[in-house]
């Protein structure tokens, strides 16, 4: 974290840029973003700069350009450019003399500050302080204060010009078909960006307090509108700017105008305040408390959940968690298996109602993925690889032209990822598991799950030679390798998927017919039992080879191994193997992009012997460049699951750092949200060792040595459970009574409860710990 | 012209911006732009900076990217950007100190030259000069060296970094539904740009010369492509970048690659070499050599001369002039009666060919004409206000809404503005008159003529009460006055329109039946001409008031002046009488945008007493704000031509520098071409006085004290004559043999000319001359 600095205080937290810093304007925009899951507002900087990629993203806020151009998030018009003239003194980055810049995030309140000292003529000073947030309280609503402060006591004028400024793009592609703009009573700016499905509103109003302008400009431009406050011989002034966003559907028109005048009137520090009421109570069920941990650690794994809850759709199941937040435009705003892997485990144990509209937005999608399967001769459905607003595919079939031979490079992960149809499952198994709402898969659930398995089973092939159910010409999590046969990943993912089908179908037609016959209709899956029965018995798993190590895939094992890894482990750049090797020779070599394997590991904790996990962590991460962020949150907690302190750490210490490190050449399209969510899961999984499955509770944390303590809250089956895990000890209590009983397994100790659940133990010894060896538990293929 | 410093030098004539200005940033890329008649690219850094308004526009990349928006020239795709790393440091504009900055434009070649020094860590410094020229020999090259020199002679890595940038829009508006790129043999880089229509294709190589760089990397960016050449242990480089650039079916796309690399094997030094050359002829063509004129003033007037080149369609009739030529988005590359009335006398005594090419446009465009005279239900042809690529209105029925009602403010002048159909028959005839080219007008002008002249009767009404035809409910070219009846300068032009098409008509069908008749089938003629006859004894022509002065129209004189018009005359920001009074309010005062009756007794400078002309000048000049760039040149030739030659110094001087002023608020989206062409109005049919009119060349010059000589060319009746003209004597000279005889009147004096034309004689004292008074010659009314 060399780049940016923290500071602790009183119930903040701040992430410091201290230095005007070009290099890393994109990166720092994307970090420091102000996001409330409706909008994510990038943190340029309030003056124009060379660098900068302003942005504003709002959930759901979708369009398609034109036929040649994806599907994507919209950058919606600007409202953080402020213009400064001091006594007819232009401010410009680039001539103005700064002398000091100072930005600044606090990860709890998600309040960005930033602050510049100019010197203007005559050596005279003006202090300039910015601060921003999106509420928490009222997500349509963002709040800005602009404060300019003229050192030495001399009056002087000052014009502060600011509006909506619609002429954003996303990189060069607009999508609005018209921005109209106008002025209300002579104070609230209008700016209505038309889409081709709706409309984005923006309505922003600019108070002073008891210092009012002397004058005040409306100056329309092309798609753009701004105010010029002027004020006369004064010293100090501060400029309240409220901005109400929405999209047409969301808000009674008439009714905005009202929406920011009462909210001026309330000015920024009061609903400063109401916001940070409202984040109080996210961290209040989120935070993680760790005893021990750096300032630096504790700030990034803040930074990361401050994130999860900027990013992810507030009160809709209509869209879901895209790749990049609400930070750039970075993968378009699509949605990747991402969210149910990587995100999902925390709002299933912060906030079960928002895990279930993650996949209330999967089920809104089914038709689009029974299109997909249907287009693809598949049965059932087939989810997208990359979502947007539908459940339709809008991973692009090419990308960019080869630049060398003219010819377009053809998207495969749209077509042969996979593995997203059992990953969607795969979340809806654990929501049951961890809430056992029944209704919810009673009305969704099973549906999914019969769908996904009827694709499963209709992609797999027979193998001719061994009579075994093979999944040909797949790409598993590891991108770098294309068009395998068996990738383990896939085939485990799609095994369990059929098993739980099968389970519960079989379950269903016995115990509640009328429910079955009606999701018969739906998918028919009564014709599908016996033929989910076959595909069962004969799935190939791959298992571990004389050395242990699971193959990757038919063939992985029997390729060369990369020889100069370090060189690509070690690039500021991503991805910078594809300068020295096409495509195709990558995927002939052992080398790869994240963890696959070790993905499949951690999914099922309990799965293969430790040994197993042992080996293959350190047979993969050997061949592993790391270029997916999703690569060093799965080492860390496949590492400190299995008590590899040590490795865990690094690796952890390496996620934690994805977006914050001092690589200006990352994160300036935006955060990596599913980074973010595997720090949680190594946290609660692999260093508290929490996991919840078939209704018990079991806890085998592996601390780091330096970590004295970790306390946080999970809900599981409705009840808040507080955890508090020391070297020392092991405390759980639930915050209200169990509405049934459970079974908690505390480092090998059993307990059940009923009523409320209190354990307070003392641990034995590590080294005791460590020498036992955890029998597998291959319970769900048995 | 504070902001620009002069230089002269052999050949060429310099504008220099001598310090890095981001308030003139838009300015100075406009005014200092690279234009070839194909292309216009404004002159932005290399370098990113805060205001710049990068942009290139090709004469006829039209499109229309909304229904919402209108049809506009294009911003194309960008290649003047360079990225600049020197040991790692990267420069910026706002970060990297900038030791100094000089950005110069030679006038007469068009060249545009840019130096920096900047300082690198370690004190250490870097000396970084460009240079661009659109070429005139081969208009769709534009050619760019970019040289790097680290000072202290110490070696260092230096890598530099260009492309072709399709993020460009237009104010946030793309219009590109694709772009798409690609690298050939790791040489030449590709883009095309879609548009609706057809494609803008940007190819380039980038050479330097012996020094090869150690590596070059191409990247793909959205609608972006760029090389990375490093150069390893370097004190100097200097790289050429040759970019070709087309629209499709202009030019053969295989065979642009080879263009590209014969233009690279050539280099900038030769490529530059031809350019000069291809100048020259123009110069020699339209320079105007005037002794004694300051050095600010001749850069003016070349400056003038030579966006007047660069802003006209070269080689097409396709298009005609834009009213900011090629220099920016300002009136979305329009066209408007500038181009007849303004631009149009310069080509017809230059280049009479391209004269005609600019009506052969406005031929083109009947069509268009006569669908918007049916729609208005008028006869005829009613020509467009604004056009762009076609003959179709494009002027918007609604402009940007008021900001403060909401509603949408009606765009009037493409309804009500109905003088541009007389002033093109007007330059048609001035056509006519000039080269005798009788071809031009039995194939089109003719047509031109009578389908206007049917427009203008169908329009005009009859007075009940006087029982003479009015033309109610028009604006003026004085924009400020709107729905107003018979306006001047609309019903004298009507007139003059309605005069000529009976002559014309009355001529044919006595002398060529079988022209009239093809003519009559077209156009209906035969059934006019007693219509015609009748409009013309009956029209309304409002003839001078007690005190001389013609009222501008019915109610003009009958309103209260505005009394504090200075404050709008010295305002830095045109028609900043906006911001005070509403556009009724200003309807209903004495108060002009520009000059009216005024433009009249310019077209037609001897039908009017001269005392008239001095009385109306004096009137109308005291209610002209000045706020459109046509009015100073109006005023001076106006003034120069009834020898008031203090008032047209003065005028003449403000229409100088239009564009060259210190007001950073002007031409920053774009040139203001109509007063480049007024500019030379002024000169040659004021200062000069040289006029030809029914047979007869008359020079009445009016040369300012301060000028001793003035000398230049014109072709008339397709012969070129040289013109010297000073306080002492005129002398003028046929550069060939005459075809037909020729009058000529030199200051009162007679002479008949056949073969070679050649005078030169002492002029009478100028007192003898100003006191002699003219007749007025009203013979085209007679």
């Amino acid at each position: 974290m060399k780049h940016y600095k923290i500071e602790k205080e009183k119930g903040r937290l701040w992430l410091i840029e201290d230095a005007y810093s070009p290099l890393f304007e994109e990166k720092t925009e994307a970090i420091f973003a102000q996001c409330n899951g409706y909008m994510g507002v990038r943190a340029a900087h309030p003056f124009l700069s060379i660098e900068e990629k302003r942005g504003m993203f709002l959930r759901g806020a979708f369009d398609k350009a034109y036929d040649d151009e994806a599907t994507e998030l919209v950058n919606c018009p600007d409202v953080t450019w402020f213009g400064l003239e001091i006594n007819e003194e232009k401010l410009h980055t680039d001539s103005t003399k700064m002398l000091s810049c100072e930005r600044r995030l606090d990860v709890l309140s998600g309040e960005l500050q930033i602050r510049y000292v100019f010197e203007l003529a005559l050596g005279r000073k003006a202090e300039v302080e910015c601060r921003r947030f999106a509420s928490a309280d009222d997500r349509h609503l963002f709040l800005q204060s602009y404060r300019v402060r003229l050192n030495g006591g001399e009056p002087g004028d000052i014009r502060i010009s600011t509006g909506i400024n619609g002429q954003i793009t996303n990189s060069g592609v607009s999508h609005f078909h018209s921005v109209s703009e106008r002025v209300y009573d002579r104070e609230i700016m209008e700016s209505i960006g038309k889409l081709k499905k709706n409309a984005v509103v923006v309505l922003t109003q600019c108070t002073s307090g008891d210092s009012k302008p002397s004058k005040t400009d409306f100056v329309l431009k092309r798609r753009s509108i701004y105010g010029t406050y002027c004020f006369d011989g004064v010293i100090e002034v501060e400029i309240c700017k409220v901005s109400v966003v929405f999209q047409t559907g969301e808000m009674d028109g008439d009714k905005a105008c009202g929406h920011v005048r009462r909210a001026s009137e309330k000015g920024y520090d009061r609903l400063f305040h109401e916001h940070v009421s409202a984040m109080r109570k996210f961290w209040e069920q989120a935070g993680i408390r760790i005893r021990g941990m750096s300032v630096e650690q504790e700030a990034a794994v803040c930074f990361s959940q401050y994130h999860i809850f900027g990013m992810t759709p507030y009160d809709t199941e209509e869209f879901s968690i895209a790749a990049k937040g609400l930070t750039g435009e970075g993968y378009k705003g699509h949605v990747f298996w991402d969210t149910e892997i990587f995100l999902f485990p925390f709002w299933l144990h912060v906030c079960p109602e928002q895990a279930k509209r993650l996949l209330g937005f999967r089920y809104i999608g089914l038709d689009g993925a029974r299109k997909k399967a249907k287009d693809y001769g598949y049965k059932g459905a087939m989810f997208p690889w990359e979502a947007a607003g539908t459940g339709e595919e809008e991973t692009p079939l090419y990308a960019a032209l080869n630049i060398h031979t003219g010819k377009a490079n053809k998207v495969w992960s749209g077509i042969k990822e996979y593995h997203v149809t059992a990953d969607i499952v795969y979340a809806v198994e654990r929501y049951y598991e961890v809430t056992g709402n029944w209704k919810f898969m009673e009305k969704r659930g099973y549906e999914i799950i019969f769908e996904a398995a009827r694709f499963w089973v209709s992609c797999a092939e027979k193998d001719e030679k061994t009579g075994m159910y093979v999944i040909r010409d797949v790409i598993g999590p590891d991108e770098y390798t294309e068009h395998v046969d068996n990738n383990a990943y896939t085939n485990y993912m799609a095994a369990f998927c059929v098993k739980i089908a099968r389970k519960y179908a079989v379950l269903l037609k016995k115990e509640k017919p009328v429910l079955f016959e009606a999701l018969d209709k739906k998918t028919g899956v009564s014709g599908e039992l016996d033929t989910w029965e076959r595909f069962l018995k004969g799935i190939y798993l791959p298992q571990p080879d004389r050395n242990g190590i699971i193959p990757q895939d038919d063939t992985f094992l029997s390729k060369p191994m990369l020889k100069n890894i370090e060189k690509y482990r070690s690039a500021r750049m991503k991805q910078a193997i594809l300068l020295d090797y096409s495509r195709e020779e990558i995927v002939n070599m052992q080398v790869l992009k994240q963890a696959d394997v070790v993905m499949l590991m951690n999914l099922f904790p309990w799965l293969f012997m430790e040994e197993t996990v042992r080996k293959n962590v350190l047979f993969y991460e050997k061949r592993t460049v790391h270029d997916s962020s999703l690569s060093y949150c799965a080492y860390a907690q496949a590492s400190a699951h299995i008590g590899d302190r040590e490795a865990a750490e690094k690796f952890f210490e390496n996620a934690l750092f994805v977006d914050l490190n001092d690589n200006p050449l990352v994160s300036g399209d935006g955060i990596h949200a599913a980074s973010m969510g595997g720090v949680w899961n190594c946290l609660i999984y692999g260093f508290a060792g929490v996991w919840y499955e078939k209704g018990k509770l079991s806890v085998r944390p592996h601390l780091p040595d330096t970590w004295q303590e970790m306390e946080f809250k999970l809900i599981v089956r409705g009840i808040r459970i507080r955890f508090c895990i020391s070297h020392q000890g092991i405390i759980m209590e639930s915050e209200a009574k169990l509405e049934s009983s459970i079974h908690v397994e505390a480092e090998g100790k059993e307990y059940e409860f009923q009523g409320y659940l209190n354990i307070s133990r003392k641990r034995e010894g590590r080294e005791e710990w460590n020498k036992r060896q955890r029998e597998p538990s291959l319970t769900w293929m048995g």
